[in-house]
């Protein structure tokens, strides 16, 4: 029996559905963990701030170790062997088993070729997924994203089949767009956005006259876009500056000025987008594309991307475990349903 | 007798010339206090690092006025009371006393008329001149900058001849470009490059793979212009994470990276001053212009400019002291040599 419908009706009808994999979305910061049955429902999950550079106790001394055991050891612990797969920064230089990255274009079984095994103490062998590298003069690195994006070309191929390739974005820290083009990741962009936003707003001039806002300001937000979008200025280095003297001179308060900052960066951002879309003939304007990421941070990015005159730009939710089930099924570590009755 | 030579061999003479101005330099992080003559040449010279928000105690317990005493005491204690001019920070509504900006287009007579005056403690008027704002939906500021490129444009006079507009540059945390006409201010740009370079190498990952170079690495350096200048990469935000992927690609080395992310922010600076420029038919190719600044920053943007086609990019030396000589001269602080004779 196929289910891949997880609304609450039926619930009670999952839960009673075998577990069949462990998959771990391991990152920089935390990790989130899924008992998942063969047809890729949720049974149960569990999350940990033991991120690579957050492990309660070093890597040499068993630190990765010691995490598995603790976030996925109770689902091992009665029954047979699960298989477990894991993506993200776990398979990085820093992580706990080297996966080097494999190349764009970069499609499910790229990545499966590409997995590296590494045995806990207690045998249980974890399956560390591959990132993926676009080399070239400016080299881009992904690590996680990949699976979160095959994860959303699992429900929806319609994405697949945009002129020119479909357009995924990934808002965060490091927001990622890539272009996916017959279920293989075509090539993609690295955008700062999230980290300079923090870095500008906690350790410049431009956070001494912001005050902490009580709600979120959309007109500031939308503010901030329209200024990046618009072709008459210097560039970043000089719009961002205007935070400061629009304040200075009595056109943005103080408590408008982070989220018009935070607009200005998301806006050069999808202008830096639009920039190298232009080079394939392809526009945000009318585009179709795809947002995965925290709802409100995407909700931000629909109202930026309105701005661009991109209408269409729908979250895709569940997009991490349906990408680390499906690439699990590709490597044979599960077999589907159907091929299961 | 007039005399502006500032070279060594006429300093025996100069040290005799009577003191006639002093003259400060009050910024955020610091001030630097000179003693002038009447033809404007260097007697004497204070350094302190008690900028306006590096005062040893607060401005309401008199904070300003003790450095003052502290920093230019000693030159008035024994004789005539000097005229005393500051420009800088110190104006600004944290500042000493504030002098509310000047508009553009802002000749020396419109910062005089905009001067203000504090008396200390001890009864001596401080004259503070106002910084200079281009109003619009972009606002400029600056509080400073408007001193040294008056000083600039005193000993240069060609500068102001150049079809649209003579330009000065002056790098640093906000870097400023100004178009100068007619002996004016015409217009501005802020560049917050020298401090978001900061903030990316402190606090956001690019740091972590930097390793602290023996010696400049000019190479990597002029990499990273080029890569900025370049048009097709998708802007600033995309361009910075390459320094970590050409690291992690083994293309940068460790040692190179701090250079390398300093060309890119540069080079974004000049692309987007070109943007700005090209409106107005001019273009850095073949401009002549000036730098203010210090020595190791000037040259650097020296071998940047050079990337963009301009060879002519000369630093004004003593700009400083000079503007403040200039505006007290034109306040009627004190008369020229010429006058006084």
């Amino acid at each position: 029996m196929m289910r891949t419908d997880t609304s609450a009706e039926t619930q009670p009808a999952r839960a009673a559905e075998a577990p069949a994999l462990i998959a771990i979305d391991w990152g920089t910061t935390a990790l989130r963990a899924y008992l998942l049955d063969a047809s890729g429902a949720v049974l149960d999950t569990r999350a940990s701030s033991a991120g690579i550079m957050n492990l309660p106790k070093p890597a040499a001394e068993g630190g990765f170790d010691a995490v598995f055991e603790a976030t996925c050891g109770a689902w091992l612990a009665n029954g047979e062997p699960l298989p477990v797969i894991a993506a993200g920064m776990v398979g990085s230089a820093q992580g706990w088993m080297e996966a080097p990255y494999v190349s764009t274009p970069a499609d499910p079984a790229a990545l499966v070729a590409g997995i590296v095994r590494v045995k806990t103490h207690k045998g249980v062998t974890v399956h560390i997924v591959p990132g993926v590298l676009e080399d070239g003069t400016l080299p881009n690195v992904m690590r996680g994203e990949e699976t979160q994006i095959f994860g959303a070309l699992a429900s929806d191929t319609a994405l697949d089949h945009e002129p020119y390739g479909g357009l995924i974005g990934l808002p965060g820290t490091h927001a990622k767009w890539a272009v996916v083009s017959k279920g293989r990741i075509e090539r993609f962009y690295t955008f700062m956005t999230g980290e300079t936003y923090g870095a500008l707003r906690d350790h410049t001039i431009l956070g001494r006259t912001m005050r902490a806002p009580d709600h979120q300001d959309m007109d500031a937000f939308i503010r901030g876009v329209d200024t990046a979008k618009d072709d008459g200025h210097a560039g970043l280095l000089a719009t961002i500056f205007s935070t400061r003297t629009l304040g200075l001179t009595g056109k943005l308060k103080p408590e408008q000025q982070a989220d018009y900052l935070s607009g200005l960066l998301i806006g050069h951002e999808l202008r830096g987008l639009n920039e190298v879309l232009a080079r394939e003939q392809a526009d945000l304007a009318g585009k179709a594309l795809r947002l995965i990421g925290n709802d409100a941070l995407c909700e931000r990015y629909r109202h930026a991307l309105a701005r661009f005159g991109c209408h269409d730009a729908r979250t895709v939710a569940h997009a991490t475990e349906r990408g680390l089930h499906r690439i699990a099924l590709q490597a044979g570590l599960i077999q589907s349903s159907a091929e299961r009755i």
